[in-house]
């Protein structure tokens, strides 16, 4: 057994969580386009493709590398990267292997598209991001007619709209998210329409809270990426159960006060987040009812109930509250079948931040 | 220029920071055992050792191998481990190389070490971690005398007591918390002192917050970690000033809607902390009165008062809220003196949790 702090990946939980996606874009009709950037690991980009995904979404340029390398060839690029000259010969380079899909929001970035890639920047697929609630990066829905003109007046390909529906990261929020996120897809593909774009226009949307409550008449893909693993965000939301968890860090209690417990397991490992909803830093496999009341960078100060208390040299199973960040301090994951371990893979797109 | 996001390391204000901590030290007759998970890399350890520094702490076993191997001989592992089988076979292999120190704060730890470090675990220099305030591991202090006495009887080495007074990471708490340390400090110096202890007994406290108020006539030793970069915590609890801030994370604006921007460091670089008493996700040092509102894994979002903003493609140096975790997310720091990019060090420790 690895040592602690570690995580753990439940093959047989990752598998279901894969298929049971790939089943339900298939019945719907929509087309799955992982984010992977939760997982950044090559083998489970490769039982996504099995399971009939045909692309994959990544947020960076160092991830479309990694994953191009791997031998994937339609890469979507959810970000309006800012091409510098090195990065536009990176990207230049991967326009030679794959198809590759860019995020756009302004008509600044598409001349900048022009003048760093020249005649090569038609090749790319180009996707208007729009701001469907979430007030991150992307345009008005109303704009995208003008900017989508612009764009195509520089001699640019725009092939559709996408948006990120973050703002379902809340509770009671799922829903209206999903709402919020259609009807600004619908605007910004008729805008488009009205400005000639006559080929199939792709909206992309999808996050994986607002993934089942997805309106399937709008949205031609989705991109979630956490419903993989799922985490203690997604079970507070309510968009998971506990056995859906596929991932967890393993992790040993060191010291015991009264009622509460510290794990060796802190933001180093488990990543720092807590949104406002959540009850906090992560939650416990084995004990529900327990709450991870704070967090430093190697201790977790874990809150027992009455009566439910571990022992030193126990090992628990922390379920972190966000899973993507989780992973991106990790070099490698360790993962089981049924309890054994069965293979070690490497986090192959690990801090491929630019 | 290497492309952003990447952390920038400022040579002369590093060197500053480490040179006052080390004079400060001396002037006031404590030792100064600099926390090295902040930085994790083996030449900023050199730049300590050579301000003075004759030891070292770190968090986990994984980052006393590195600085071990390194050359550094002299380790505080300040942390109550739990020695399984193989990190005991860790541990003693360490002590064939280096002076080791250890955290403990219970019993079954101390049966736990003999029960597999035999005839070895007297080689290791125990201190006692006593609870000064921050609730999170350690003893109070009234019962180190009890644990003493204990630790004593199955023949293991108590040199001392050591507490972390990390409740001064609150605005105003700075010098309360030094004054709880200094307590706690004593008393558990006391009890030692009362069953038996008659050796010089190492004090050993330090935050970097509390460094400057801290009680030298009861302390001997301090470990502050941040101290040698400083970041946005540090900067909102008065604890450094702007000029003192070595390390910024690069980061190119993206996107602009009104006075929001986008810049391409999220979480994934950063790391998520975010204090309560934080006025954001980290700061920017070309623009004071710009706050990140809001930080996805590969977006922070900075509010900018009328009439400041930036242009798409400009590179803002942002200061992150709680350094530690900014490093522990790169495999490699870009050192620059004044702008210009000198040398480019590796984050030897990055990830070494276990």
């Amino acid at each position: 057994m690895p040592e602690t702090p570690f995580i753990a990946i439940e093959l047989g939980t990752l598998q279901a969580n894969i298929s049971r996606a790939a089943e339900s874009a298939r019945a719907s009709g929509y087309a799955l386009r992982p984010h992977v950037k939760t997982h950044k690991i090559i083998e489970i980009a490769r039982m996504q493709e099995a399971a009939g995904v045909l692309g994959i979404s990544v947020a960076t340029l160092g991830e479309a590398e990694v994953f191009v390398a791997a031998g994937f060839t339609d890469v979507f690029i959810a970000y309006p990267l800012w091409l510098t000259e090195a990065k536009a010969q990176r990207l230049d380079a991967l326009l030679d292997q794959a198809t590759i899909r860019l995020g756009v929001d302004s008509a600044e970035a598409g001349t900048q598209l022009v003048k760093m890639l020249g005649g090569r920047a038609p090749l790319l697929e180009l996707l208007i991001e729009v701001d469907s609630g979430h007030h991150r990066s992307g345009i008005e829905p109303e704009k995208v007619g003008e900017l989508g003109a612009h764009l195509a007046s520089l001699g640019l390909e725009v092939s559709g709209v996408f948006t990120f529906p973050g703002h379902s990261y809340a509770p009671g929020a799922l829903s209206t998210a999903a709402e919020d996120e259609a009807k600004a897809l619908a605007t910004a593909r008729d805008q488009l329409m009205a400005v000639g774009q006559t080929d199939a226009i792709i909206c992309s949307g999808g996050s994986t809270p607002s993934l089942a409550s997805a309106n399937v008449q709008v949205i031609t893909e989705q991109r979630p990426g956490v419903y993989v693993f799922n985490d203690a965000q997604q079970l507070e939301l309510g968009s998971c159960d506990w056995v859906d968890v596929a991932l967890t860090v393993q992790a040993t209690v060191v010291s015991i006060r009264g009622n509460r417990v510290i794990v060796d397991a802190g933001s180093k490992t488990l990543g720092a987040d807590r949104a406002g909803y959540a009850s906090g830093y992560g939650r416990i496999l084995e004990f529900h009812d327990a709450r991870i009341v704070a967090l430093s960078e190697h201790h977790a100060t874990i809150e027992f109930p009455e009566g439910e208390l571990p022992n030193r040299g126990d090992v628990l199973s922390v379920i972190p509250n966000h899973v993507c960040n989780t992973v991106n301090l990790a070099d490698q994951v360790y993962v089981f079948d049924r309890g054994e371990l069965v293979d070690t893979w490497m986090v192959a797109a690990r801090g491929r931040n630019s």
